[in-house]
């Protein structure tokens, strides 16, 4: 196998993409899934076949294929590319072929050819069982260079040991290897069956909203696009929320959308300034039916070769995450739970617990790291402190289960024999296994041991310990989030914790008008392997109670919304929702380490495109028609006029 | 039939959304489309039907249906509207169903209900063939106002009699109408049929591509997006051309996407700042692969009710397009032709038109009005001479053939007999006919004929006289457009007619280098019915060829283009592409009036959203991160802080 096609880094499972994806709804898709016939990626073109798809059976056909050179060797074989694979042409020794062997030989690898040939049997001995075309090679008849390729920046078999900076840069090289190639039409296939159970199962409508939009309450991190009118603008939406809700009031009864949104964070790793989300909006709908619908979306869209998914998904609630995973975005495939023991030290003698117990919601939690004493070495115990101190301002504690069934930990001397062994019954610790503790205030303790949870995993895969099946995919509901949140800068008011249009559980809404920071919402997440890859909520209908809640218990002004308000107070129906992130789905999907992989041209984490050099200087005459101007003095530049 | 449903404006056909519609994939399709069972509408929802599906079968059903009160009629009667149809309700008679009607009779129409009931036969006589549903009528058993809907702001069944204006602000209620439903539904239809037409059938691969991208070279009318770092703006693609691009140097092979542009043109009728196209590009390709592969994709996406379309499309030149119609996209639904009787002038003595044939292309053209004389007023006459005369400078000369042979004209008397007769056999008149004559340039000529033919056809069907068939669809493609043309303000520049990445004709390309005002590019326009709705090119994909084209020819920068230019030297395949305008094509397709009415939420001529009110201002602490400031003095107006 050549190197170029060897050597592509992080590429999941087999060393060439599988043929399910090359013919996306063909004859590798299950029965109920099939279509007729597979698609023809050979219809239009001056290719009779492509460089993926000849075998044995194909012998002593006359073919015409169209792809780059990968590869030159022995004055005798060539091997040709294309997006499905490679096929190994093969130049006759004899003096009358000298022309194509002159051809091909002078001509640099990755440029572009067209060549027509037969089909041949390799020699006995010379086959390659690792490529799907390794039974036959083309003897070749005629050649055309279509396009020479100038000598690279980079030799290619290189390229994908470069940094991320330079595939960027290169991005059109950078998408020519297999993995890229792989992850882009995986995308396109998984898009594509959810349309199809969408819009052909489900009567779903897609439907087109607006992105020059305009700014919403509170909505930081939009941009802003200057318009001719002085002094106004549009801004790019974070998502189409109040265009779906009133595509409902407007009686669509069920949209979706594969929704471009915008979100200006500035530089942060594995985001993105666009991004994609697949977007649904329904009436009539309860938490439950929307639940239904997605679970019935993912396993009908997911990849046969990824397959099956088992639903329903199971269901979490928000306090149950955070008290046994220390997070709302639980990684299931895993236990290594947060254990509740502070019935065990609620007679002890540790001082330090003791004060912790007598904080409200006071509690002592552990995790228990199975085998930790043979795996962790004591450094990686101190940076889990550290990570703990640093981040959470959290001390810990922990032992060690001693083969003798001993204990060995600072703690030891606090506590009795049979303190000890509650203790050990309580968190089922094993010999060799660590156990964290941690005291304090509830969300505090578990928001520590959650982090620290993923952080024990980490190392002990890092040691070689398999934890979390990397082709496992746990999906997971979590339900019943508390409606509002105390704003940091200011405790006694209250923010929404989603947004503000979700609706309140049905029988916690006496609670709004008493004590709403109690109040659960009809708001569901949608976790992936410990991954938030979705979220949505059961919306209000009622524009008296929206108006209550924005204007009496969030404090907003509700100009900006009178539009959405009205609406609501115009015959809207009950309707709710979900958003998935098509870009972390996918990402996760094919086992991608970032987005940025899954995406034909993403920014760099500063939002940059590396390859066209955007974004860049314009010309002041072309800020005025939008009325505005650059605001600061500018360093010396040079500004191109364009 | 109830006001409202009756009432809507410009609704094609009949009255109601074919069901084909609303099940988009189900029974209603032709056998090769069809797919295993139609879309369940009904999934996930807390409704069984909804109210456009009730028939006789299904008597005695006990059924759920949602809502909103379209109507109600002599204490007895309720109309419920859903997206799908109409079901009428009746309420018993006897005392103990005097609640229900209380409920049903106190909640105001386009209030939102979820009832229960029995499917009940009409009685005889009360039947209503002109409703799908008019055969029965559900017996209500339970009701609940799931929303009461307040006054509405006029009544709603004037709401299609108001202004578009109005009806943009209430767009949640323009939603409503059985025309948008229709339109929006037919839109969301035919794509996902475009989109298994390329992916499923043909092996497309769905990319999506960036939208905050950077400044193209003579790009203006693109909005620009301040970003983070000072002076450095994005801008918003006119459409992905590059990108589709150096997707086929990256190999993709074929890409298509449902694409959002932009384009700011400030206040122009019936365009819109954000649009959409169908983009496609594909390696290996020629001019006659793309064509088949479009004819291809509008058949299998044409909607059975409206079709079927022959394929493949005729052909005509853009030089053949501008001497027979006057323009590149010929509505070729009817004939009134130009024609060229130049030989019958040649030697007359008619001083105007001799002196025009003696210009540089002097020509001499004629179109035939069909019975023009007895629908076409004097004043009717006037008006296509002032039209000329303001928009071309160009006078006009007409006859009238007189029954008895005769010819009513100013001109008759430069004419011998057998010069009328030769000029009457020309151009083919009949008794009544008004021809149009116009002598001078070439261009200048062909262009005013061509707008007076089809000013001549809107003034003979206002007069009654059916010219083109409302439901026909004439595809036609013109080709061999020039590459260049002359720039207006500096006639001894060349700038490019569609875009510089436009292959030369082969043919011509030695003209390049000697003539290039003479070379016809590799370009193709689609047209439906005078409209252009499509256009697309072979692109250059060799870097020299590409940069001697911007740099000698059109005298560009190249620095802004340089990732471009670097992509094709890097083995760039031959390819080329097509976009086509999704929302003027499903326009003509539902017969709407305006681009607005296939879009969901639309902006008004002048690039407003009149709904949400934006473009809006902003506090000027929004625009910092952005480095940008207000440029000019401001007026006084209310800054609102969000």
């Amino acid at each position: 196998m050549p190197a170029f096609w060897r050597t592509v880094r992080g590429l999941p499972g087999p060393l060439r993409a599988p043929l399910s994806l090359l013919f996306p709804s063909g004859a590798a898709q299950g029965g109920a899934r099939r279509v007729s016939g597979a698609a023809d990626v050979n219809s239009f073109v001056s290719r009779t076949k492509t460089c993926g798809e000849l075998r044995s059976a194909h012998v002593g056909q006359e073919v015409t294929l169209c792809g780059w050179i990968q590869y030159q060797r022995q004055q005798q074989f060539v091997v040709l590319r294309d997006f499905q694979g490679l096929t190994q042409i093969i130049i006759p020794q004899d003096e009358a072929a000298s022309h194509l062997r002159k051809i091909l030989y002078d001509t640099p690898v990755e440029s572009v050819v067209r060549l027509t040939g037969t089909v041949v049997p390799r020699p006995p001995g010379q086959t390659n069982p690792r490529l799907p075309t390794g039974d036959i090679e083309v003897k070749v008849k005629t050649v055309e260079i279509l396009n020479s390729c100038k000598k690279l920046p980079f030799e290619i078999k290189d390229f994908a040991k470069k940094t991320e900076a330079l595939r960027m840069q290169y991005r059109y090289l950078d998408l020519r290897s297999v993995q890229m190639q792989y992850n882009l039409r995986m995308r396109s296939q998984v898009v594509m069956r959810m349309r199809e159970y969408l819009c052909n199962r489900h009567g779903f409508v897609d439907v087109e909203t607006p992105t020059l939009f305009k700014k919403t309450p509170g909505g930081a991190k939009e941009f802003v696009v200057p318009s001719r009118e002085a002094g106004k603008f549009y801004s790019l939406p974070q998502s189409p929320q109040q265009f779906k809700q009133l595509l409902m009031v407007g009686g669509l009864d069920r949209y979706f959308q594969v929704a471009r949104c915008y979100r200006d964070e500035g530089s942060k790793p594995d985001r993105q300034p666009e991004f994609t989300q697949i977007d649904i909006e329904m009436s009539f709908a309860d938490q439950a039916g929307i639940q239904a619908l997605i679970e019935g979306l993912l396993q009908y869209s997911w990849p046969d070769e990824k397959g099956p998914i088992t639903i329903p998904f199971p269901s979490i609630t928000y306090d149950e995450a955070l008290a046994t995973y220390g997070t709302d975005k639980p990684d299931t495939r895993f236990e290594m739970k947060i254990i509740d023991v502070t019935d065990v030290f609620r007679n002890t003698e540790v001082g330090v617990l003791q004060k912790s117990l007598n904080e409200p919601r006071g509690t002592v939690r552990a995790i228990c790291i199975p085998q930790g004493a043979k795996h962790l070495r004591n450094k990686d115990l101190e940076s889990l402190n550290e990570l703990a101190k640093s981040q959470f301002n959290q001390g810990i504690l922990h032992f060690i289960l001693r083969s003798d069934g001993s204990m060995k930990s600072a703690l030891g001397k606090f506590l009795n024999e049979e303190q000890k062994l509650e203790l050990v019954r309580a968190v089922q610790a094993n010999v060799d296994d660590i156990v964290l503790l941690a005291a304090g205030e509830h969300e505090k303790v578990c928001s520590t041991l959650g982090k620290l949870r993923l952080e024990a995993a980490d190392l002990l895969e890092a040691r070689g310990q398999s934890l979390r099946n990397p082709s496992a995919f746990h999906f997971l509901w979590v339900v019943d989030f508390p409606l509002f949140l105390q704003k940091e800068e200011n405790p006694r008011q209250l923010e929404s914790v989603h947004h503000p249009f979700t609706a309140p559980h049905p029988s916690d809404e006496h609670l709004l008008y008493t004590d709403p920071a109690k109040v659960r919402g009809q708001h569901y997440d949608l976790v992936l392997n410990g991954n938030e890859i979705g979220g949505g909520s059961i919306r209000i209908h009622s524009a008296k109670l929206q108006r209550f809640i924005l204007e009496t218990v969030l404090k907003e002004d509700t100009e900006l919304l009178s539009h959405l308000l009205e609406a609501l107070d115009s015959g809207a129906p009950p309707h709710g929702g979900i958003a998935l992130g098509l870009d972390r789905l996918i990402c996760l999907l094919v086992g991608a380490a970032s987005i940025r992989d899954v995406i034909a041209f993403p920014k760099s984490f500063k939002g940059r495109d590396l390859m066209c050099n955007s974004p860049d200087y314009i010309a002041p005459e072309e800020l005025e028609p939008y009325h505005v101007k650059i605001a600061e003095p500018m360093p010396e530049v040079k500004v191109k006029s364009n």
